[in-house]
């Protein structure tokens, strides 16, 4: 019945029945995304998958690229928005999943609102907000029951329920009935892309993007009356078994996740939502980097030079060396998998900013990554690191307990603005830039989400 | 290695090296492709993809939907010729592992070809050979590493190894080099689709038409310059981990099955290419149901009266209940999954073709349904079966030992050409069909493929 709940709840979810402060962390998911987006389009790798495409579909199409000049059509543009989103690794993270839930959902989303624009349907800020809502919970919902095996045997989590995620939301804004949800929910999980293997590669952001697309199409499919099985989630031989080597627990786990769905207007006000637990990102690269990072930045700030480090010890979690122990990353896209250029940032320049991973930067980092040390400490949580390092005269030591954009230490909006502002005013000026943001914290109030996308004329 | 290895082989591989029996298997898998293509065509859930995709992307492109008048852009029309051609559950199969081997690559590799005809580029017979046996020689190598455990956990493996068949297909007519061809390998296995919970619904042909469209944009991907791992199907955390629960007993089988194409150009001549494996259905459903309807036509045209049956004993091969266990099929899809239904229509009928399969049919065979009976016999093949029919005045049997259409008993060319021309002339008439089979069989001396679409002008 998981399948079947899940339709029903997204259908019956209102804006009304969503809390405040739960549609705030929406909309500053949804503006994070877009920050991330922009940011992410001029890229070199963003750019030659939009001459691949453009290749193939007529464009210009009616849909908007963020962060460029040429129109696509909506699988187009989902497929593009998704992949320049997510290109640096600089987007949202729910922490408990490991999942980056805005990607693959506002890409598929935007793209329907924009289409529809086309045809003069106005999509509303807050059923705009409801759809992402609806997207981001059951994603989330449905990645915390398949983790960790589904992510340990290889999957990408952030990509397999992505396209569930988009789904829903593209089908919650089209106001599909209850089994034209449930279609749509059958052909997204029929659709899994994204594999770890590939982290390093332009194969991770592209699992995103194809995940926003499959989402896209499948709502679309469902609404023309294609049908799927009607329990695609949890049947036998179904996504869960498919993906999930512990299937039965994950069935178990994901049945009590839905009761809590079915216990009342979406879920009970003293229960956090799961987009209520999203995070945000200071820096751009894996985010078990961060606390090494955040401490190198603090341990410059404090005086440290790097002339006279000798060597440096990180204690680190085990996932951090997992995830993230390329020693010697040949171009920025490997950068982000390794906590020794992370923490080199840290020290050389008290920041790691996308342009800290241009391939010319992670040259300059080399001499002091031959000095660093990564040792893994069982003791340690995953947002959290010590930091030793041999000067030439002494030692210095730094304890981060929790690195910023952790649940503990969140990111202030005016921290996202600024993070907002550096990835999109090199584009749009510093007096677009900021009314942007100020538009998209005002989302709620937005007749037609599609003109958000107007400011590049 | 085994990424690389395919993708050397694959750059390697001339028509020349191949022998004239593996291209002739290949022509006649391409014939009965483009037949089951037309064919599914005008269906219902054909057309509503049709109107699916045209509101998405802009119709008409330059590529033709094989059957239709309308033409689409390169992806769209790889994903709808792939699912009308896989609709009827009517094409090939290549029964140690059943995959239909034909459906993803052809689709993708045709929708190719035609897309450069359009700029002027052509793609000869003799190349369009040799990408498809590439396609669909890696394509089942694959099935057969991780078949059956793969294929046990529900994955349709059709369509999970269709996208990276595809893939190598339009690599190969594109000439790409090695390390771009790694790179479309990697792209089509980060995107998995078709899961067999769907069979029955049009998701399953659908997760192949996600299958042809994955591995042409793969290709294009590749082409463009974009990156993926260079060990996608074996390193760790790569595909065959992610889709296989026996996934280092599959990692040693496909890499035993490479030492044969390392060994020589191609594979040696006293060994059978997989493409020769392949095997036509007479009938357009399951292809474990077909020894009974096999069995069943033989039974009425040796003068069984359908009026004078009372009970029906079928003895069959385990898998035929798991997979077509059906025993009141709603409708024709469904029937595809139905033993039952198949049984029916060879006592009813004297045959099951695409016709019997329609909605009013299935209801036409509900009351005989209700006298058969079907019972697992795990000493028979899964190509055999023994039928044992009880009349108002004694009782016939029948063995049926290989089913038509099985390697042992392998359709003709003339039975090819009926089943083409059943599926095609209703469309084309009763001159083009047969002219345009004719044309297929030539394919070899064609300059140009995309000419072969021209037939509906």
């Amino acid at each position: 019945m998981a399948t079947r709940t899940i339709a029903d709840w997204v259908e019956n979810l209102t804006f009304e029945a969503i809390p405040p402060t739960v549609r705030e962390a929406a909309i500053n998911s949804f503006a994070n995304y877009v920050g991330c987006a922009i940011g992410g389009h001029r890229h070199e790798a963003t750019q030659k998958l939009v001459q691949s495409q453009a290749s193939l579909s007529k464009f210009p199409g009616g849909c908007s690229l963020l962060g460029g000049q040429m129109k696509a059509d909506p699988l187009q543009a989902a497929l593009i928005n998704a992949f320049s989103s997510h290109l640096h690794d600089y987007d949202d993270t729910h922490l408990s999943t490991v999942i980056h839930p805005t990607a693959a959902v506002a890409a598929a989303l935007l793209a329907y609102v924009d289409w529809k624009s086309a045809d003069g349907e106005k999509v509303s800020g807050n059923c705009f907000i409801t759809a992402l809502v609806a997207g981001i919970e059951v994603e989330c919902l449905l990645g915390l029951a398949v983790y960790p095996s589904h992510y340990d045997v290889g999957w990408h989590i952030t990509a397999t329920v992505g396209s569930i995620g988009a789904a829903i939301a593209v089908a919650k804004a089209m106001k599909l009935p209850v089994n034209q949800l449930v279609n749509a929910i059958g052909f997204a999980a029929a659709q899994v892309n994204g594999m770890r293997r590939h982290f390093g590669s332009h194969a991770k952001p592209l699992g995103v993007a194809f995940a926003a697309q499959s989402g896209l199409q499948s709502a679309i499919l469902a609404r023309n009356g294609m049908t799927a099985a009607t329990d695609a989630i949890e049947g036998k031989r179904g996504w869960i078994e498919c993906v999930c080597p512990d299937s039965e627990k994950a069935k178990g786990r994901l049945d009590e996740f839905l009761e809590s769905l079915r216990s009342g207007d979406g879920l009970e006000s003293d229960q956090k939502w799961e987009v209520q637990k999203n995070t945000f990102k200071p820096f751009p690269c894996g985010i078990v980097i961060h606390p090494v990072i955040d401490g190198c930045s603090q341990l410059r700030s404090e005086g440290l030079k790097v002339e006279h480090v000798e060597a440096v010890m990180l204690l680190i979690h085990p996932l951090v060396l997992e995830l993230t122990g390329k020693k010697s990353p040949k171009d920025g896209l490997e950068a982000k998998f390794s906590v020794y250029h992370g923490a080199a940032c840290g020290l050389l320049f008290g920041r790691a900013t996308p342009a800290d991973f241009a391939d010319a930067v992670v040259q300059e980092t080399a001499v002091l990554r031959g000095k660093i040390k990564a040792v893994v400490d069982d003791s340690l949580r995953p947002d959290e690191c010590r930091i030793i390092v041999d000067k030439q005269q002494g030692k210095v030591e730094k304890h981060v307990e929790h690195a910023i954009g952790s649940l503990a230490k969140p990111m202030t909006t005016t921290q996202l603005r600024q993070k907002f502002l550096d990835q999109v005013e090199p584009l749009l000026g510093t007096e677009k830039g900021p009314v942007l943001f100020q538009r998209l914290l005002n989302l709620a109030f937005i007749e037609n989400v599609s003109v958000l996308l107007g400011w590049e004329a």
